[in-house]
């Protein structure tokens, strides 16, 4: 018996590198995930999940994994572009946009004149000379420099390899304009939280499945879920010495994870 | 009188924010900063010109110098490349190189082949997605990756506007690698500290001047010397509350203080 696959209730599961690995050619599916995915909604379990994709709209991000053969609809979905827009509202924030192409619909109803702020996200090509100095010039020349950050990964796999994230970027406006980023997206505790809402799951029910030991396992841990570090994506084998953060299990994929929750059933 | 005048004999200039303004069209003099080197060298102080230039070698960077009209050698410049060559020798390191291709001539006589460390210098428009991808991933496939910062700096002023400085990029990858980069550069004291003993006067006859409250001000301080802050350049009215560093005096510009040190002599 795994203790760690108890009374669970409700699974959040992180995408990038667990159900698929991305890369320029769209990605493909890691072995078994999809399978996998299938089996949880059979089971019963309530299923979200929960990333930092900011590449594209949420849209255009489910129907790549749909041509994929993921069960998986827009409303499932937690994200970080939507978590930002609430925040921009609610505070009367004007924003700078440093982004993906393909995620600037997702702002189409914020006004973004005169910024007064600057949301930066996974930019990927975007992420030019020009445009971080840009986005540079935009913040330090507030009073009081905003800065909003889609997440705060260090790197993730494409299928042509490993790739700055956005918290590589995050960091060198910080450190240039002197500020500190708020965080929306993992491994924020609010955004864990809603994802939990959404779901109708309580934390301690619940258990986060993930290929990044800070931002999916550390911030589901301080949330009081329980969090599983897959060993597929960016996983790397000296996260298991990680200083600060220990998963629950260690597991070699997805598809090994439901094998033994479904057991527990 | 002013005190922080007082038994100097030499001066370590910084050369662009004090002598010059950098821009894509070579740059301009800043008012009055030709005569005041010109007047320096007559009154029989040392002089040596400290910078963190890393978008040339030293010669290009001399003869843009010598087009405006300021009197000055490659003899007379303490700069960022030699120092790093000087430690890559040392410790048999072999450098990735991410700089401004301009400064590539400096490594000339260094090892490249099969990199054990990575070496980022202010590389502006080489700053790109995939340039950072690659010493990111150069670093991150060592067991203990080793990165070299040609200086720490946060930004800097063009004529066309403020731009990110190495320092930013810097953070990026120290963040994403989990790793601490090595400065050559100001503020490093080991580079006041070479520049001093190549001008032959002790830190506490030498004065430092320059438009960066920290690298420059800061830097120069730490090693004992007196040093002012300019108002020109990347210079900002809240450089003046700064919480860690205060100048021994603030002058609006080379030449002002020139003036007042040479009534001193």
């Amino acid at each position: 018996m795994a203790a760690w696959a108890r009374a669970v209730r409700g699974l959040l599961l992180d995408v990038s590198g667990v159900l698929y690995d991305s890369g320029g050619d769209g990605g493909v599916p890691i072995a078994g995930s999809v399978e996998a995915g299938r089996r949880i909604k059979a089971s019963g379990l309530k299923l979200r999940f929960c990333t930092n994709e900011t590449q594209a709209t949420r849209e255009k991000f489910v129907k790549k994994l749909q041509g994929m053969g993921f069960d998986i609809s827009v409303a499932e979905v937690t994200a970080p572009a939507p978590a930002a827009c609430r925040i921009l509202k609610e505070r009367g924030l004007r924003p700078h946009l440093l982004v993906h192409d393909d995620l600037v619909p997702e702002f189409a109803e914020i006004d973004k004149a005169n910024p007064n702020c600057v949301v930066i996200g996974d930019a990927a090509e975007n992420f030019t000379y020009a445009n971080l100095n840009e986005a540079f010039r935009v913040l330090i020349g507030m009073e009081k420099p905003v800065l909003i950050s889609l997440g705060r990964g260090r790197y993730y796999k494409e299928t042509d390899g490993l790739k700055l994230d956005v918290g590589a970027y995050m960091k060198a406006l910080e450190y240039a304009c002197d500020v500190q980023a708020e965080v929306v997206g993992k491994p924020s505790k609010a955004f864990f939280e809603s994802a939990l809402a959404e779901m109708g799951v309580p934390p301690q029910e619940a258990i986060m499945i993930g290929d990044d030991i800070v931002n999916d396992v550390g911030g589901a841990q301080r949330c009081g879920m329980r969090a599983l570090q897959v060993r597929t994506g960016k996983y790397r084998p000296c996260d298991e010495n990680h200083p600060h953060v220990k998963p629950d299990a260690y597991v070699n994929n997805l598809a090994e994870a439901v094998d033994i929750l479904l057991q527990q059933l």
